[in-house]
């Protein structure tokens, strides 16, 4: 059993498309190649779990299965499991072409997960998730999602329940314990809802970052960190006096998030999944950009919350 | 460690897709219930490792893309790494149902699977395999891809290299020994070339039979199964003397394979599957229908060959 510290890395969507990009493969793989040199180096010192986003890869399927009425659509827990294939494979590709160039002989896996969800949970009740394509009023009209209306047409909404355990935590553990980098916790996990003692799958998307927490207390990681595309956690975003946070107490964090300082739709999860870890474990957890991430696990860029 | 022995169960396309069926994700697992039945209880008295083949959900994926022109189409390994994490989750789920149904608390894991192949494979020169949609000759001709003309039009043909090894054979190795049920090689696993002391994804595809085998010898499972829709293999088949095999020694039926008795395109590869397993290790193998597995596992049922 491995004694290195573990850590965490919740990748955001720009680790695998960029701003402007169309997300072929080949994009993707480019992309990854930076990240994935990091994950390697970090691997001498540290057990490192990867999680990941699946926005924009979900809503190609969605878009593609739209276009294709001869082949039958698959519900959104199964194009959930596609996304965690598809990411997967490219991170796992990535990572052995990083960890051969480091001299790194380690073993790798990706875990398809999912993420138990309470089916009493009253975010059920009101979808405010958008996914897939934009539709015609007449084309939403035949499709029996429930739908908003945006600037750009309608489009389908679905709930985001909050993660309650992740269903294959044991095994990560495991794995992780064994010095395994393990790939998993895709789009935040394929949402189920447990029958008794088995599970089954429903029509809903889950924060990244919240089932990246929850799963990171689960496993007890010493550090969790959400690398994205700002530097960091910014209290008074986009007025004059802005001004990104450093290192900051739980109790002054909570403080900022009372005071309303984190957009639900953006930060404001983000927040409350780092909150959540360093509540439940003592840990501390950090968010920065995609480019700082070996800083920001050695204490010096992004926000950084502790106890 | 467990020291159950180890059966490798290849699953063939009955087992997700029956014929005359679309592949919706409600028939696919309806028609997994009775396997994954089988694998609950077959896993108090064995390790189980699952494979199975993708071609229908490959092909699917690959209409959709061709119907959708706005998504950047995948290459066949990403679309390999899709199915993997599709079916993957399908079988899970199942197995899940099943196993709490049986009152067996296991562990289990899909394990993303990519299969070596020479990239000096003669094979890789005479692309054989048909996959995707039917072009017209228009369309046939705007394409990069190798094509055949068959009756129902133009079809792009890949290679289908002979498989060299199982890149996560140690890592399934392991979580066997852990008694993992482990579900793995789906399609015959994504194909990968060496390049030096990395892997990259080629388009091809491998046959999941031949793929399964080159894995249970390298985890010496005790016991390969490849489950069918058949009842077993059978010499001078479709004649009036067809005759269905049932225990037959390594020797006689190499003997029948000199005869030609089993056809490329069909019972060939995986009669060739069966016996490189009863070779590498000495131990049985046995082709039998998908509705057989208890009987053959027992010895009841099948086409078993033995040293």
């Amino acid at each position: 059993m491995s004694r290195k510290p573990v850590v965490l890395i919740a990748f955001g969507g720009n680790a695998l498309i960029q701003k402007g990009q169309k997300g072929t493969a080949e994009e993707q793989l480019e992309n990854l190649r930076l990240p994935m040199r990091v994950v390697a180096n970090l691997s001498r010192d540290y057990r490192v779990v990867i999680s990941h986003g699946n926005g924009p890869q979900a809503g190609n399927l969605l878009l593609q299965q739209e276009s294709c009425r001869e082949v039958p659509a698959m519900p959104l827990d199964v194009v959930g499991a596609m996304t965690q294939g598809q990411i997967g494979y490219m991170i796992e590709s990535s990572l052995d072409a990083a960890l051969t160039e480091a001299g790194e002989d380690r073993l790798f896996i990706t875990v398809l997960t999912f993420t138990e969800v309470d089916k009493n949970d009253p975010l059920f009740k009101n979808p405010t998730k958008p996914v897939g394509p934009f539709y015609t009023e007449e084309e939403a009209a035949q499709r029996p999602y429930t739908m908003v209306k945006t600037d750009k047409g309608h489009r389908r909404v679905v709930a985001s329940p909050k993660p309650v355990a992740i269903a294959q935590h044991r095994e990560i553990k495991q794995l992780v314990e064994e010095d395994y980098i393990v790939i998993c916790c895709c789009g935040g996990g394929i949402p189920v809802v447990r029958e008794g003692r088995s599970f089954r799958g429903v029509e809903a998307v889950i924060d990244k970052d919240l089932a990246s927490s929850t799963l990171a207390q689960e496993i007890k990681a010493d550090l969790f960190v959400i690398a994205t595309d700002v530097k960091g956690a910014a209290i008074h975003w986009g007025k004059p006096e802005q001004r990104l946070l450093g290192r900051v107490s739980l109790e002054e964090m909570k403080g900022y998030v009372r005071e309303g300082h984190f957009p639900a739709g953006s930060m404001g999860p983000k927040v409350e999944a780092l909150l959540g870890f360093v509540e439940g474990t003592g840990n501390r957890a950090v968010i920065c950009h995609l480019d700082d991430i070996e800083k920001a696990v050695a204490g010096e860029a992004g926000t950084e919350i502790s106890k």
